[in-house]
């Protein structure tokens, strides 16, 4: 435990409401006690502390000119929202951040009216906004009323083409709507692309330094809703013409770039826009990640997210470790068949850390694109290598994967080019709770004719896939695998590559087969044990593929067995549904299988440790042996456990 | 029949290398040609036309300059590519585009070594052209080699964010990359957005008439590769700074706008930019869709897509319909609703005709709302209007809600907003082929926690869906329903508030039941009808909806009858996969149930007729009959039929 800083205005400050009277001085001052509460909230719970430290002016200036939650205030991705959350009623809760029945990481419209749309995802808010701009005008009933609608978006989330297909609406809508952007030249890593440049040019042609002492006044410019506003906007428009911004050309006014841990620019600008936008405004406001606390500010990430920390040295605590995390053994054994094929490559999303295609990258920097907050792009820019003879790997998370849902439908899988998926964080992903879940790439994957489906069950496993889909030409191939530590088992020095299609016993047993795709492998295991203990000896197996299925494997197992059971870390349709529908043809079901599917449940789990997710999920080593004893309707010793 | 039009330098040219002997005066009469065949192979097998003929001169330069297949030109959607196809070696079938084993409507790579990435979906063609460019540098070993990669998209498309992103990774990337700007200010309906008022700005300042005499010279600014490339490019750079049109601020080199009619302005600068690009260039070319067919350029779509007809009148020739076509009653019944509810709006991408929803923005343009080519921002706009307080109606295409999945997941399903998914073209489509099916939106969205997913077996039930979508507001709900006509069932007044998650029993038997979701509901009946009359009396049940499952009938069903078949116009991981899972669940096969599931099966099936695809995919009565005969094991009946 640390000291808890001194803080007697943000004491003050139950709801923004509480801020209404203070001083512009005051209001500076609550931005440093707020910035502090924050260093040492997120000190005890881990998390997202860079983004969060960046916004603690901006925070403090929406909520003492905007009046939430009329005032709609939406965070894109909202790992900046935690000071936020300070100021609006969750003060008392900030130290149960990202825990199991604490707060979340993220805005959550179940948790507070002052989160009137939730995010976690990037590049959201500014349609989020347009819909609640809209809605106010057509006089939408809202609980909270109606006011403005404000977007807050990093530059690296303003890169992701939804961003700009919200733009382009809004600028063409013409209602009045405030996108804050905020400039920090840092998402998770710096972000890359054509728009940063165009960005770091804004700032380098117009730094905020010489504009200071304009800012208060300078933005006199905005049309005056009140008189002469339709011909005054006409001609803006027309002002605008070839040449104006960017933002300026989709329809925006531009206001910026402006310092955005100054309060004395902050204030005046806000309060200028709240009096006088009439269309959509954009202010363009330069923050540092990780501003006011140096062990963030120095970090390569800018303290993007991070464990318990010491609050004095900055020195993260981190739980010791036994075993290698998938990330990392999918970027080893990645390096691995690069080093063999001139034609390997690899896509990320903006993540090439959490990917850890980083290392790729620093090794073979011409065959690593970082295509920033992309992924549909991505997963066709993938399929382009591919098709001019490339061997692509396409590394994201599978929540992330939706994004390029059509891509990889239609310019992969109907082609059949050979992309290999790398599907990271699949399943239930712990802190970061149902937003980042992995649940539903079995079930998008596994129905597309010509897509191959592994999941590694452990981390050699994880190797021999990567060695499979770098093998693998005859079109589309994916891998899943979880956040965090493999199982610790061994290592080989080389993946193997595997025949498609085929799984395999792990322990054979009788009575009843559990049949596992993916992680759950050990579960079913730790099952097994406890089971045996009990007098049952089930047989347990791995599919390796849910695409395509290892037909004679499920029928023997079938055959030889009273019961089979399937487990998968997925949503209903996935694995277990391909299994049941081999059955059913197979007229399996016609004479009598005691078939059981454990997915994932029809709920989205609140964020918690992996383990007691799956716990609520039903998906640990205990709910598989109950699911065993029920199947075989061992009712006394069910009983008796209960 | 209709006259062939005298095309002698067309006979002359079966690929590309035919024509590089034309002198410019030549090709420009080949485009003639081009044309007027183009017009006379759509009169016969109808189709896209109006992209085609805005493209005629532009596909001749291209190919005149250009080196394909070497050099890779990607059509972006492609519906524009008939002249393409007509010119590399497809004109001996070009009438029979579209139909069962003829031509596809689309680019296809299986088709053409000229077709480097196929299309259907928009705005795929510059990430792909990117991967082209970058995988020529690498070395990639592609079969036709390595040249240049040139996009070719159209205005609406390139308001996709997909095009954005492509373009500001392209920007970075600074890889010698060719994108055309098919400038018609049209893509299937008037293009709107910011973007196209901006282009229609660049337009007004610099129209082509002026610079038509400076075309052929005026590009004389790109960078010299040979001499002192890297110092003019870099000063080149430099030079946009800020204030440059926003595809310089992109990275791009911008050319235009030229007149894409106008082979003395296309050819030289083609030309020019062949010999002298560097890094990405953008070349923007002014069409009209439609162009020198006047039935077709005087079309409100420029004859965007049409049906066979007169050569000489433009008359289009129908087919006499005896039912109202789903749209149109989706259309319908969506007007009675909003007359009734003024917090009912709409959201459609880009296809205001194609959903229907043009009908709705007549009657009430404050509230239906054309986002553009934006699916991904189309649905978190919707999901903002339901946080406000609206009550929207998402209509879009089956296949192409898949570019806003990951938005139906993270910004509607988990926040557990009332947006109304009104999805179209559901189930196979006909001569749109594989790219156009809608078969995976009952896995995807079904599976999505908290999500009511219902299906249309006849026009009166969709009525009754829009009905009780509009009244329920507990969460998020979608109804598919298919392309074509309706059954020519009895319209109700107004539709009915089915109670959520209930289906009904349509006629009763014995023995088998089959429980249908969807518009395989009629195909059941009839599969009834002709079993009566061998003997067996199935049971014929609608599920209405696949999610919440409706436990009781399906439990009853499956006690009460030998064996139960479940139908559906979808892929695995469906309807038939939760049914499977219930009865699982249920014990319901441990005992013994014959169960089979009839889905669409793993392959992507080209385009034909719908009944015909439906063939292919066995999901026809006869299907269904045979389906029955089987899983009672009626062989001699069976074998009998075979």
């Amino acid at each position: 435990m640390q000291d808890t800083p001194k803080t007697p205005l943000l004491d003050r400050v139950n709801t923004p409401a509480d801020m209404k009277r203070f001083s512009d001085g005051e209001l500076t001052q609550l931005a440093h006690e707020l910035r502090q509460e924050t260093i040492s909230a997120v000190s005890v719970t881990g998390g997202h502390l860079g983004a969060g430290l960046g916004v603690v002016e901006l925070t403090v200036a929406l909520h003492a000119v905007f009046d939430a939650p009329r005032d709609k205030i939406i965070w894109d991705v909202s790992h900046q929202s935690y000071p936020h959350k300070i100021l609006t009623g969750r003060r008392d809760r900030i130290r149960t951040l990202r825990m199991k029945d604490g707060l979340s990481g993220f805005t959550k419209r179940s948790e507070s009216p002052y989160d009137p749309f939730g995010a976690a995802h990037s590049s959201t808010s500014i349609s989020a906004a347009l819909g609640f701009a809209v809605a106010r005008d057509l006089g939408g009933a809202c609980d909270t009323g109606h006011g403005d609608a404000i977007a807050v978006i990093g530059d690296g989330s303003m890169s992701a083409g939804m961003a700009f297909e919200a733009m382009n609406n809004a600028g063409h809508l013409k209602k009045r709507l405030i996108v804050i952007l905020n400039d920090n030249e840092m998402s998770i890593a710096p972000p890359v692309g054509a728009l940063s440049n165009y960005l770091s040019r804004l700032y380098a042609e117009a730094p905020f330094q010489d504009l200071k002492a304009a800012a208060k006044g300078a933005i006199g410019f905005l049309p005056e809703p009140f008189r002469e506003g339709a011909k005054r906007a006409k001609e803006m428009l027309k002002g605008m013409a070839v040449g104006g911004t960017l933002f300026e050309e989709l329809g925006f006014s531009y206001v910026g770039p402006i310092d955005g841990h100054d309060m004395d620019q902050l204030l005046p600008v806000l309060r200028t826009v709240r009096q006088r936008a009439t269309g959509p405004i954009l202010i363009h406001v330069m923050t540092k990640k990780g501003k006011g606390y140096a062990p963030a500010e120095a970090a390569d990430d800018k303290g993007h997210a991070t464990g318990k920390f010491n609050v004095i040295t900055g020195e993260q605590k981190k739980a010791p470790t036994n075993a290698p995390s998938y990330t990392s053994v999918f970027s080893d054994a990645l390096l691995q068949v690069a080093a063999d094929d001139p034609q390997v490559c690899a896509v990320t999303a903006a993540m090439p850390d959490g990917t850890g295609l980083s290392l790729f990258a620093e090794r073979y920097p011409s065959r690593c694109f970082d295509v920033g907050i992309a992924e549909q792009h991505g997963v066709t820019f993938a399929a382009g290598l591919a098709a001019g003879g490339m061997k692509p790997f396409c590394a994201m998370y599978s929540t992330f994967l939706q994004r390029g849902y059509d891509q990889v439908v239609h310019d992969v899988a109907i082609q059949r080019l050979p992309v290999r998926f790398a599907i990271d964080r699949a399943g239930l992903v712990g802190a970061d709770g149902a937003t980042h879940a992995g649940s539903f790439d079995i079930a998008f994957m596994a129905n597309l004719p010509g897509m191959v489906v592994m999941a590694a069950a452990d981390e050699a496993e994880l190797k021999h896939m990567v060695a499979t889909a770098a093998a693998y030409d005859d079109g589309p191939i994916a891998f899943r695998y979880p956040r965090g530590e493999g199982t610790g088992v061994d290592m080989p020095e080389r993946g193997e590559v595997l025949e498609i299609g085929k799984g395999r016993i792990v322990a054979e047993g009788a009575r009843v087969a559990i049949l596992s795709f993916g992680t759950r492998l050990s579960h079913s295991i730790e099952a097994r044990e406890a089971l045996m203990a009990k007098g049952i000896t089930p047989t347990v197996a791995d599919a390796r593929f849910a695409k395509p299925l290892d037909e004679d494997l499920i029928l023997s197992l079938a055959r030889d067995h009273e019961a089979l059971i399937t487990i998968e870390e997925g949503a209903i349709g996935g694995f277990g549904s391909h299994v049941a529908q081999l059955l059913a043809e197979k007229g399996v079901f016609d004479t009598g299988l005691k078939f059981r599917s454990m997915v994932l449940p029809d709920i989205f789990i609140d964020q918690a440790s992996p383990e007691d997710m799956y716990a609520v999920a039903k998906l640990s080593a205990a709910d598989i042996e109950a699911k065993v004893f029920e199947v075989l309707n061992v009712t006394a010793i069910a009983d008796k456990r209960a």
